[in-house]
Protein backbone atom coordinates (compact mmCIF):
# COMPACT_ATOMS: atom_id res chain seq x y z
CA UNK A 1 0.00 0.00 0.00
CA UNK A 2 1.56 3.43 -0.97
CA UNK A 3 1.22 6.30 1.30
CA UNK A 4 0.60 9.86 0.70
CA UNK A 5 1.37 12.95 2.98
CA UNK A 6 -1.81 15.09 2.93
CA UNK A 7 -0.61 18.36 2.54
CA UNK A 8 -1.86 21.95 3.34
CA UNK A 9 -4.13 23.59 0.70
CA UNK A 10 -3.22 26.20 -0.85
CA UNK A 11 -4.65 28.14 -3.87
CA UNK A 12 -1.03 27.17 -6.02
CA UNK A 13 -0.42 24.03 -4.91
CA UNK A 14 -4.67 23.15 -6.00
CA UNK A 15 -4.80 25.16 -8.91
CA UNK A 16 -4.28 22.49 -11.26
CA UNK A 17 -7.05 20.99 -10.05
CA UNK A 18 -9.66 24.05 -9.16
CA UNK A 19 -10.44 26.58 -6.77
CA UNK A 20 -10.09 27.20 -2.75
CA UNK A 21 -12.74 29.86 -1.92
CA UNK A 22 -11.43 31.73 1.20
CA UNK A 23 -11.64 34.66 2.75
CA UNK A 24 -7.02 35.28 2.31
CA UNK A 25 -6.18 38.10 1.04
CA UNK A 26 -7.64 41.42 0.23
CA UNK A 27 -11.68 41.97 -0.89
CA UNK A 28 -12.78 43.18 -4.33
CA UNK A 29 -15.29 45.25 -2.42
CA UNK A 30 -16.72 46.33 0.98
CA UNK A 31 -20.50 46.13 1.28
CA UNK A 32 -22.95 46.61 3.91
CA UNK A 33 -21.58 50.19 5.18
CA UNK A 34 -17.52 48.71 5.45
CA UNK A 35 -19.43 45.55 7.55
CA UNK A 36 -18.95 43.00 5.34
CA UNK A 37 -15.98 42.12 2.93
CA UNK A 38 -16.78 40.47 -0.32
CA UNK A 39 -14.16 38.20 -2.08
CA UNK A 40 -16.10 38.24 -5.33
CA UNK A 41 -16.83 35.41 -8.17
CA UNK A 42 -14.36 33.08 -6.59
CA UNK A 43 -15.23 29.91 -8.53
CA UNK A 44 -14.49 28.77 -11.96
CA UNK A 45 -17.99 27.32 -12.35
CA UNK A 46 -19.27 24.91 -15.25
CA UNK A 47 -22.49 23.30 -16.06
CA UNK A 48 -22.38 22.58 -19.80
CA UNK A 49 -25.75 22.36 -20.92
CA UNK A 50 -26.97 21.76 -16.99
CA UNK A 51 -27.88 24.61 -14.57
CA UNK A 52 -26.50 24.99 -11.22
CA UNK A 53 -27.97 23.74 -8.12
CA UNK A 54 -27.35 23.50 -4.60
CA UNK A 55 -27.73 20.34 -2.71
CA UNK A 56 -26.95 19.30 1.27
CA UNK A 57 -24.24 16.76 1.40
CA UNK A 58 -24.30 14.69 5.34
CA UNK A 59 -21.42 12.53 5.11
CA UNK A 60 -20.14 10.42 7.78
CA UNK A 61 -17.15 11.57 9.76
CA UNK A 62 -13.43 9.77 8.51
CA UNK A 63 -10.09 9.83 10.17
CA UNK A 64 -6.45 9.81 9.41
CA UNK A 65 -4.78 7.43 8.68
CA UNK A 66 -7.56 7.18 5.77
CA UNK A 67 -6.99 4.32 3.17
CA UNK A 68 -9.31 4.42 -0.36
CA UNK A 69 -8.84 2.71 -3.66
CA UNK A 70 -11.77 4.87 -5.54
CA UNK A 71 -12.08 7.87 -7.21
CA UNK A 72 -14.63 9.26 -9.27
CA UNK A 73 -15.01 12.48 -11.92
CA UNK A 74 -18.20 14.33 -12.89
CA UNK A 75 -17.53 15.14 -16.93
CA UNK A 76 -20.30 17.18 -17.32
CA UNK A 77 -19.75 20.00 -14.49
CA UNK A 78 -17.72 21.64 -12.29
CA UNK A 79 -18.56 20.37 -7.80
CA UNK A 80 -17.96 23.04 -5.27
CA UNK A 81 -17.93 21.92 -1.09
CA UNK A 82 -18.68 24.25 1.04
CA UNK A 83 -18.09 23.28 4.59
CA UNK A 84 -21.16 24.12 7.32
CA UNK A 85 -18.74 23.85 9.64
CA UNK A 86 -15.19 25.30 10.77
CA UNK A 87 -13.57 21.99 11.11
CA UNK A 88 -10.78 21.05 8.62
CA UNK A 89 -11.90 18.27 6.17
CA UNK A 90 -9.53 16.06 3.53
CA UNK A 91 -9.25 16.82 -0.27
CA UNK A 92 -8.15 13.77 -2.78
CA UNK A 93 -7.49 14.33 -6.12
CA UNK A 94 -5.75 13.04 -9.01
CA UNK A 95 -4.40 14.21 -12.30
CA UNK A 96 -5.79 12.83 -15.40
CA UNK A 97 -2.73 10.62 -17.42
CA UNK A 98 -4.89 9.68 -20.42
CA UNK A 99 -8.43 9.59 -19.32
CA UNK A 100 -7.15 7.82 -15.98
CA UNK A 101 -5.99 9.09 -12.80
CA UNK A 102 -2.78 9.41 -12.17
CA UNK A 103 -1.15 9.35 -8.59
CA UNK A 104 -3.67 10.94 -6.33
CA UNK A 105 -2.41 13.66 -3.61
CA UNK A 106 -4.58 14.59 -0.59
CA UNK A 107 -4.92 17.94 1.03
CA UNK A 108 -6.02 19.28 4.07
CA UNK A 109 -8.15 22.03 4.40
CA UNK A 110 -7.47 24.82 7.16
CA UNK A 111 -11.28 25.39 8.21
CA UNK A 112 -12.87 28.24 6.45
CA UNK A 113 -11.82 27.21 3.19
CA UNK A 114 -13.98 25.70 0.86
CA UNK A 115 -12.99 24.58 -2.58
CA UNK A 116 -14.33 23.92 -6.31
CA UNK A 117 -13.03 20.99 -8.43
CA UNK A 118 -12.80 21.98 -11.89
CA UNK A 119 -15.13 19.90 -14.46
CA UNK A 120 -13.62 16.52 -15.09
CA UNK A 121 -11.66 16.40 -12.28
CA UNK A 122 -10.56 13.25 -10.43
CA UNK A 123 -11.29 13.41 -6.85
CA UNK A 124 -12.01 10.98 -4.12
CA UNK A 125 -15.52 11.00 -2.07
CA UNK A 126 -16.30 13.50 0.60
CA UNK A 127 -14.06 12.74 3.70
CA UNK A 128 -14.88 14.65 6.69
CA UNK A 129 -12.97 14.19 9.75
CA UNK A 130 -15.71 15.64 11.92
CA UNK A 131 -19.19 15.19 12.50
CA UNK A 132 -21.18 16.79 11.28
CA UNK A 133 -19.99 16.36 7.84
CA UNK A 134 -22.36 18.21 6.48
CA UNK A 135 -21.51 20.53 3.24
CA UNK A 136 -23.75 22.70 1.06
CA UNK A 137 -22.35 21.15 -2.79
CA UNK A 138 -23.25 23.11 -5.66
CA UNK A 139 -23.01 21.11 -8.87
CA UNK A 140 -24.68 20.13 -12.12
CA UNK A 141 -27.97 19.32 -12.02
CA UNK A 142 -29.08 18.11 -15.51
CA UNK A 143 -29.54 15.05 -17.63
CA UNK A 144 -26.92 11.97 -18.03
CA UNK A 145 -25.25 10.34 -15.42
CA UNK A 146 -22.02 12.70 -15.35
CA UNK A 147 -20.05 10.29 -13.15
CA UNK A 148 -17.00 8.47 -14.15
CA UNK A 149 -15.45 6.19 -11.59
CA UNK A 150 -12.26 4.54 -11.47
CA UNK A 151 -10.88 2.00 -8.92
CA UNK A 152 -7.42 2.01 -8.58
CA UNK A 153 -5.32 -1.73 -8.59
CA UNK A 154 -3.34 -1.02 -5.17
CA UNK A 155 -4.98 0.78 -1.94
CA UNK A 156 -3.45 3.74 -1.19
CA UNK A 157 -3.45 5.60 2.63
CA UNK A 158 -3.52 9.07 3.66
CA UNK A 159 -1.70 9.80 6.65
CA UNK A 160 -1.62 13.69 8.47
CA UNK A 161 0.99 16.14 7.25
CA UNK A 162 4.34 15.77 7.89
CA UNK A 163 4.04 12.13 8.53
CA UNK B 1 -38.42 51.78 18.15
CA UNK B 2 -40.59 48.90 17.30
CA UNK B 3 -39.71 45.48 18.53
CA UNK B 4 -39.38 42.46 16.17
CA UNK B 5 -38.92 39.00 17.88
CA UNK B 6 -36.60 36.80 15.72
CA UNK B 7 -38.38 33.08 15.22
CA UNK B 8 -37.13 30.01 14.73
CA UNK B 9 -36.10 29.33 11.39
CA UNK B 10 -38.31 27.04 9.56
CA UNK B 11 -39.44 26.06 5.86
CA UNK B 12 -42.78 26.83 6.40
CA UNK B 13 -42.72 29.98 7.85
CA UNK B 14 -39.43 31.12 5.32
CA UNK B 15 -41.38 29.83 2.58
CA UNK B 16 -42.72 32.96 1.37
CA UNK B 17 -38.94 34.52 0.96
CA UNK B 18 -36.69 31.76 0.68
CA UNK B 19 -35.38 28.30 0.48
CA UNK B 20 -33.93 26.52 3.85
CA UNK B 21 -31.24 24.08 3.16
CA UNK B 22 -30.55 21.68 5.78
CA UNK B 23 -29.96 17.96 6.13
CA UNK B 24 -33.87 17.75 7.88
CA UNK B 25 -35.72 15.03 6.59
CA UNK B 26 -35.12 11.86 3.80
CA UNK B 27 -32.38 12.79 1.63
CA UNK B 28 -33.22 12.13 -1.90
CA UNK B 29 -29.84 9.85 -2.24
CA UNK B 30 -27.52 8.05 -0.31
CA UNK B 31 -23.78 8.05 -2.64
CA UNK B 32 -20.23 7.25 -2.12
CA UNK B 33 -21.22 3.43 -0.83
CA UNK B 34 -23.71 4.54 1.25
CA UNK B 35 -21.52 6.80 3.43
CA UNK B 36 -23.18 10.16 2.24
CA UNK B 37 -26.85 11.10 2.12
CA UNK B 38 -27.46 13.81 -0.80
CA UNK B 39 -30.61 16.12 0.20
CA UNK B 40 -30.76 17.64 -3.43
CA UNK B 41 -31.55 20.53 -5.46
CA UNK B 42 -32.66 22.23 -2.59
CA UNK B 43 -32.83 26.18 -4.00
CA UNK B 44 -35.16 28.03 -6.18
CA UNK B 45 -32.14 29.55 -7.82
CA UNK B 46 -32.54 32.20 -10.00
CA UNK B 47 -30.07 34.46 -12.32
CA UNK B 48 -32.11 35.81 -15.13
CA UNK B 49 -30.19 37.29 -18.09
CA UNK B 50 -26.46 36.60 -15.61
CA UNK B 51 -24.93 33.53 -14.20
CA UNK B 52 -24.34 31.64 -11.01
CA UNK B 53 -21.18 32.86 -9.27
CA UNK B 54 -19.84 31.85 -5.76
CA UNK B 55 -18.37 34.94 -3.45
CA UNK B 56 -16.71 34.49 -0.03
CA UNK B 57 -18.80 37.49 2.21
CA UNK B 58 -16.59 38.06 5.71
CA UNK B 59 -19.01 39.96 8.10
CA UNK B 60 -18.97 41.84 11.46
CA UNK B 61 -20.38 40.03 13.73
CA UNK B 62 -23.52 41.66 15.68
CA UNK B 63 -25.54 41.40 18.38
CA UNK B 64 -29.16 40.81 19.78
CA UNK B 65 -30.96 43.36 20.76
CA UNK B 66 -29.92 44.07 17.18
CA UNK B 67 -31.27 47.43 15.56
CA UNK B 68 -31.68 48.43 11.78
CA UNK B 69 -33.52 50.67 9.43
CA UNK B 70 -32.05 49.77 5.96
CA UNK B 71 -33.12 46.33 3.87
CA UNK B 72 -31.96 45.63 0.54
CA UNK B 73 -33.43 43.19 -2.82
CA UNK B 74 -32.31 42.10 -5.64
CA UNK B 75 -34.43 42.28 -8.65
CA UNK B 76 -32.29 40.34 -10.91
CA UNK B 77 -31.04 37.17 -9.14
CA UNK B 78 -31.71 34.85 -5.96
CA UNK B 79 -29.14 34.19 -3.47
CA UNK B 80 -27.96 31.79 -1.22
CA UNK B 81 -25.89 32.29 2.00
CA UNK B 82 -24.46 29.34 3.12
CA UNK B 83 -22.54 29.79 6.76
CA UNK B 84 -19.09 28.19 7.19
CA UNK B 85 -19.49 27.88 11.10
CA UNK B 86 -21.81 25.51 12.98
CA UNK B 87 -23.02 29.27 14.65
CA UNK B 88 -26.24 30.71 14.59
CA UNK B 89 -26.85 33.73 12.34
CA UNK B 90 -30.13 35.94 12.07
CA UNK B 91 -32.37 36.05 8.89
CA UNK B 92 -34.18 39.52 8.11
CA UNK B 93 -36.71 39.64 5.21
CA UNK B 94 -39.85 41.95 4.82
CA UNK B 95 -42.65 41.08 2.17
CA UNK B 96 -43.08 43.05 -0.62
CA UNK B 97 -46.05 45.65 -0.62
CA UNK B 98 -46.48 47.39 -3.53
CA UNK B 99 -42.70 47.72 -4.74
CA UNK B 100 -41.62 48.56 -1.30
CA UNK B 101 -40.89 46.57 2.02
CA UNK B 102 -43.41 45.79 4.23
CA UNK B 103 -43.13 44.93 8.54
CA UNK B 104 -39.76 43.05 8.67
CA UNK B 105 -39.50 39.50 10.30
CA UNK B 106 -36.50 38.26 12.05
CA UNK B 107 -35.64 34.47 11.83
CA UNK B 108 -32.96 32.94 14.19
CA UNK B 109 -30.87 29.99 12.36
CA UNK B 110 -30.57 26.67 14.62
CA UNK B 111 -26.79 25.94 13.16
CA UNK B 112 -26.87 23.40 9.88
CA UNK B 113 -28.97 25.87 8.17
CA UNK B 114 -28.23 27.80 5.12
CA UNK B 115 -30.52 30.01 3.14
CA UNK B 116 -31.34 31.23 -0.27
CA UNK B 117 -33.79 34.39 -0.72
CA UNK B 118 -35.64 33.97 -3.85
CA UNK B 119 -35.18 36.62 -6.20
CA UNK B 120 -36.61 39.87 -5.32
CA UNK B 121 -36.74 39.36 -1.81
CA UNK B 122 -36.31 42.26 0.62
CA UNK B 123 -34.13 41.05 3.26
CA UNK B 124 -31.32 42.84 5.61
CA UNK B 125 -27.79 42.67 5.61
CA UNK B 126 -25.99 39.84 6.53
CA UNK B 127 -25.79 39.44 10.19
CA UNK B 128 -23.68 36.83 11.89
CA UNK B 129 -23.72 36.48 15.85
CA UNK B 130 -20.38 34.97 15.93
CA UNK B 131 -17.05 35.50 14.73
CA UNK B 132 -15.74 34.62 12.33
CA UNK B 133 -18.67 35.73 10.00
CA UNK B 134 -17.78 33.15 7.07
CA UNK B 135 -20.28 32.66 4.90
CA UNK B 136 -19.85 31.64 1.08
CA UNK B 137 -22.45 33.40 -1.03
CA UNK B 138 -24.12 32.12 -4.76
CA UNK B 139 -25.58 34.87 -6.72
CA UNK B 140 -25.84 36.49 -9.84
CA UNK B 141 -22.76 37.55 -11.97
CA UNK B 142 -23.95 39.64 -14.43
CA UNK B 143 -24.66 42.86 -15.98
CA UNK B 144 -26.37 46.14 -14.15
CA UNK B 145 -26.41 47.41 -10.24
CA UNK B 146 -29.11 44.74 -9.26
CA UNK B 147 -29.78 46.83 -6.15
CA UNK B 148 -32.84 48.19 -4.40
CA UNK B 149 -32.14 49.55 -0.65
CA UNK B 150 -35.03 50.51 1.13
CA UNK B 151 -34.78 52.93 4.52
CA UNK B 152 -37.57 52.61 7.24
CA UNK B 153 -38.83 55.81 8.33
CA UNK B 154 -38.42 53.92 11.66
CA UNK B 155 -35.61 51.87 13.20
CA UNK B 156 -36.65 48.41 14.14
CA UNK B 157 -35.09 46.21 17.43
CA UNK B 158 -34.43 42.26 16.73
CA UNK B 159 -34.42 40.59 20.08
CA UNK B 160 -34.14 37.17 21.21
CA UNK B 161 -36.82 34.28 20.22
CA UNK B 162 -38.95 34.48 23.24
CA UNK B 163 -38.21 37.94 24.84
Amino acid sequence: MQIISAEPLTPQAFAAFGDVLSAEGAPERMINEGLCARHHDRARLDFSSGRAGISIFDAVPRELPYEFDLVERHPDGSQSFIPMTAAPFLVIVAPDEGGRPGRPRAFLTSGGQAINLHRGTWHGVLTPLAAPGLFAVVDRIGEGANLEEYRYPERFCVVAPGR
